[in-house]
C-alpha cells in the first residue's frame, strides 16, 4: 500500500495530534490508587470514542475485574495478516509530585519534550500507533492489514485481571502479530528493538508488632521496633556480594549463551551509559556481570517502599505496630513465578525473629519474556524505523516487564514486536516524564512503514481472521 | 488556705469542664505540620482567653522562633512559694487516621474516657492544673501560692524554640517549684510521681543515590537501592543481642545503684505489665535489665519512620534517589546528646557503602532528667495524691523526655515535680488515645490540695517573686 499520503497526513496533523495527546495525559490514570478509578473509567471512554473517531469498529470499553481494557479492530483487509497492537492507559503514581517541574497531569511542552505523568509510558507510545492508524483511514479508507487494538488500564500494577479478561475473549484477541510499544530507544537517535524481558513478582512483606502504636520513649529498648525487625529481614535477602541470599532462588536461572553475551556487549549499553542514563557515579550488584547484563540477563529484588511510623515533616516518637516492604523482584528464564514465591515465603518464615510475626502478600507476577531474533518480522520492523528514523534498530533486552506480552505471546507461530519509542532519560516511574516529541513523530511514521510492510511481506497464520 | 470551697466548687463543674477540655482537644494543634501554623495560633489565643477568664494576669500568647507559648501568672501571695505550671498545647501526629475509632479532633466521651489526639497528652493533664485555679479564684479569690503558667507548642517536636524564648524571659519564669503534669500513673488507681526522664536526640538520617527516581526492572540488580543501603545501616546500628552499636555510644552511661534498682523492681512495672501494656507477647533488649529498666536507665534508638520509595496502596516499580530513616535516640545520664550525636554521624560515616552518600539532620535534643526522690516537696505531691486519688503514689522512672523540664529545673534549690495522671493504657503517640475522665477529675482535685500544701508548709527560696 502506498504510504506517501498516510505520512504526509501524518506530517501534516502534528499539532493536533500532539494536543489530542496532551489530552490523553491530562487524565490522572494511576491505577495503583484506588481513589482514581472513575479516572481511567473516564480515560478508557473518551479513548474509545477517539478510536471510534478515527474509524476503527467494534469499539468498546470492555469491563473486566479491574479497570476497563479498550478494543477496538478494521478487520477488513482479508487474506493479510492481523496485528495486535498493545499499550496501556495507565500509569504510574506522581510521587513525590512536589518534585516536578510541572504539575504531573497538566502535560506542558518544553522545547522538543512534552512532560506529563505517562507521556512516554505508555500514553505516548501507544497513541503514535492510534495516529498512524488514523494517518491511513483518513487518507486511503483502509488499513494494510488487520488491525486489533487493546489498550488496558492496569500495565503498572501488574496486569492482575488481564489473564481473566483474555480467558473470556480468546477468540477476539487472536493475531499473527503483537506489536507492543511500552520500551525504549538504546539512545537518542538509535533505535532498538526489545527482544527480552524480565518477568516480575511483586511482594508486600508485613511485620507486625505491638497490638498498637507505642511511644519510643516510653517503650524505646523493650520492644523489637517492626521497622527494625523489617530492615534486619530486608538486609538478609542480599549477600554482601550484592546476590539475592534467598536459597534455591538462582536455581534455575539459564546461562546465556557466550554468542549472546558477546552481541549484548557489542551493540548494548556499556557500563559508563548505563551510569549516565541513571544519573550515578557507581554501579552495584552480581559480580561477573555487567550492568545491563546486571539488569537483563540476572534477577534482581528491589525494595520500592517501606510504609510504617511516621513519614511525614519533623518527628513523630513511635514504635509503629506494624511496618510493610514493598519488594519488587525481577526473573529471567526460567524461573517460574510461582515458585520464587514459594522460596521468598520459606526463607522469611526460617529468618524472621520471634518477637514479631511476618506476612507476605503476592500483589502480581509475570513470566519473563523472549523473542525469536530471527523473526522475520524483525526485519520488517527494523526497515520500518529505518524509514521513521534514519537510523537501523538495534536488539536490545529490557530488565523491565510486561506481563501483558507474556499472557498474549503463547501461541505458536504468532510474531512479537517490541517497537520501543521511549528514551533512557525519559524518567518514567520518575518524577518529571516526558517524552520526546521527535520520537511521537518518528514512531507514527515507524508504525506507517511498519504496517504496510507488514502486509506486503508476511502472510497471515492459523486463526488470524476471525 | 480552706479547699473546701474549691473542691465543691470542681466537684459541681465538671460537666463544664469536659465540655471546655474538648473544646481545647478539638483543636488539630499537630506541631510536626507545617499546614497546622494556624491551628497551633488560634488554640494558643483561645488558651489565653481562657487563662484570662479564669483571673491569671499578665496572660499573652508570646511569641517564639515556632509556635507561641502561652503565658499567665497570679503573684498575688507574697511570702508564699512560686509554682511554676508547665504543659503544652501541642499535639502528635494523628497518623494513621484511618485506624481512629473516632475522628482524632473530634473529641467523644465513650464510657469513662475522653477520646482524641491530644486528650491525655498533654491538653487534659495540664487542663486539670488550670481548672483547679479556676477552682480557687472563683471561690476564694486568691491562689494558696504564686503560680506562673507556662503551656508551650512545641513539645512534641523537641521544645526546639524553647531555649531561645527562655534566655529571653529568664526573671519571667523563675519558680520555686517546676509543677509538670505530662506523665503518668503505674496502674489506673495507681498514681506516680515520675523521678526520671531519659533525654533525647531526634535525626534523620538520609541516603542518597540515583539523581532521579529509577524504574526498578530496568535498572534492578546495577544499582545500590537507597532504601536498602538504608536498611543496611539501620540493621547495623544494632548489635544480634539487641544493644546499640555505635562505637562508644555506652561510654557515659552512669550505673545505677543496686538499691534503685532493687527499688525500681519493688515498685515499678514487672514484665508481665509492661508487655500487657504494650500489647505484645515478648520483650525485646538488653540482656540483663528488666524491661521497665531497658526503658528508664538503659538508653534506646528507635527507627520510627523510613520515607522513601512509594508508600501507597498497589506497588510502584521505583529506586527510589533518596531514602530517609528518622532515629528517635533516648539518652541515659551521663549521656550528652551532642557527644551522642557526634558518635552516630563518625560510625555512620565509616559503615556507609561507597554507593551513596549520607546525611544526618538533627531535629532537636534534650538532656535526661533526674528529680532528687528525698525533696520534701515530693511529700506535699504524695499527700495531696492520697487525697486526690486514695491512694500513695510510687516514685517511677520514664523512658519518655519533656526537653522543657531539663531546661526549666536548671536553677540551685528548685524543685521539681513530675505530676502525671496520664494511664499506660491511654495510647498516647498511638491512634485512640484517650484520657480517662476519673484522672482528671482526681487531677483537678490533687491539683487543689497539693498547691494548698505548698503554700503551707514550703517557704520561698531566692528569687522566687520577681
Amino acid at each position: 500500500m502506498d504510504v506517501r499520503s498516510p505520512l504526509a497526513y501524518a506530517s501534516a496533523s502534528r499539532s493536533r495530534f500532539l494536543s489530542e495527546l496532551m489530552d490523553f495525559v491530562r487524565f490522572p490514570t494511576v491505577s495503583a490508587s484506588p481513589s482514581r478509578s472513575d479516572d481511567l473509567r473516564r480515560c478508557a471512554h473518551w479513548l474509545a470514542s477517539h478510536l471510534r473517531g478515527i474509524g476503527l469498529e467494534r469499539v468498546a470499553a470492555l469491563e473486566t475485574s479491574g479497570h476497563p481494557v479498550v478494543y477496538g479492530e478494521w478487520m477488513r483487509a482479508p487474506g493479510r495478516p492481523t496485528v495486535l497492537v498493545y499499550g496501556h492507559y495507565d500509569v504510574q503514581p506522581a510521587d513525590p509530585v512536589a518534585a516536578w517541574h510541572v504539575p504531573p497531569f497538566e502535560p506542558a511542552v518544553v522545547g522538543a519534550d512534552l512532560f506529563g505523568r505517562g507521556a512516554s509510558d505508555d500514553k505516548g507510545q501507544v497513541f503514535a500507533h492510534v495516529k498512524a492508524l488514523e494517518a491511513y483511514l483518513g487518507t486511503l479508507g483502509r488499513l494494510p492489514v488487520n488491525v486489533k487494538c487493546l489498550v488496558e488500564g492496569e500495565e503498572e500494577i501488574g496486569s492482575p485481571s488481564l489473564a481473566g479478561f483474555l480467558a473470556g475473549h480468546e477468540r477476539l484477541l487472536t493475531a499473527d502479530v503483537l506489536l507492543a510499544s511500552d520500551t525504549r530507544f538504546l539512545a537518542r537517535g538509535r533505535p532498538a528493538i526489545t527482544y527480552a524481558l524480565r518477568g516480575s513478582l511483586s511482594l508486600e512483606l508485613g511485620v507486625a508488632g505491638p497490638g498498637r502504636d507505642l511511644h519510643s520513649g516510653v517503650y524505646g529498648g523493650a520492644v523489637h521496633n517492626p521497622l527494625q525487625a523489617l530492615c534486619e529481614i530486608v538486609c538478609g535477602l542480599h549477600d554482601a556480594a550484592g546476590r539475592i541470599a534467598v536459597p534455591g532462588f538462582y536455581d534455575a536461572v539459564r546461562p546465556v549463551v557466550p554468542s549472546e553475551r558477546a552481541y549484548m556487549t557489542r551493540v548494548g549499553p556499556g557500563d559508563a551509559q548505563m551510569l549516565r542514563d541513571a544519573m550515578i557515579r557507581r554501579g552495584w550488584g552480581e559480580a561477573g556481570y555487567s550492568l545491563y547484563e546486571r539488569t537483563t540477563i540476572r534477577p534482581s529484588l528491589t525494595v520500592t517502599g517501606l510504609p510504617g511510623g511516621y513519614p511525614g515533616p519533623g518527628l513523630k516518637a513511635v514504635i509503629p505496630s506494624v511496618a510493610t516492604a514493598k519488594i519488587d523482584v525481577r526473573l529471567v528464564p526460567d524461573q517460574r513465578p510461582a515458585e520464587i514465591e514459594r522460596l521468598m515465603r520459606r526463607h522469611v518464615a526460617r529468618v524472621a525473629p520471634a518477637t514479631v510475626r511476618t506476612a507476605i502478600r503476592t500483589l502480581s507476577s509475570s513470566r519473563p519474556v523472549t523473542v525469536d531474533r530471527r523473526d522475520p518480522v524483525l526485519r520488517s520492523a527494523a526497515k520500518a524505523y529505518r524509514r521513521g528514523f534514519g537510523a537501523s534498530p538495534v536488539l536490545l533486552r529490557l530488565g523491565g516487564s510486561i506481563p501483558a506480552v507474556g499472557l498474549l505471546q503463547g501461541r505458536p507461530g504468532g510474531s512479537t514486536v517490541l517497537m520501543g519509542f521511549g528514551l533512557p532519560d525519559d524518567g518514567i516511574h520518575s518524577h518529571n516524564e516526558k517524552f520526546h516529541l521527535p520520537n511521537f513523530y518518528g514512531g507514527i511514521a515507524t508504525s506507517i512503514w511498519f504496517l504496510s510492510d507488514v502486509g506486503r511481506c508476511h502472510a497471515p497464520r492459523g486463526g488470524a481472521s476471525s
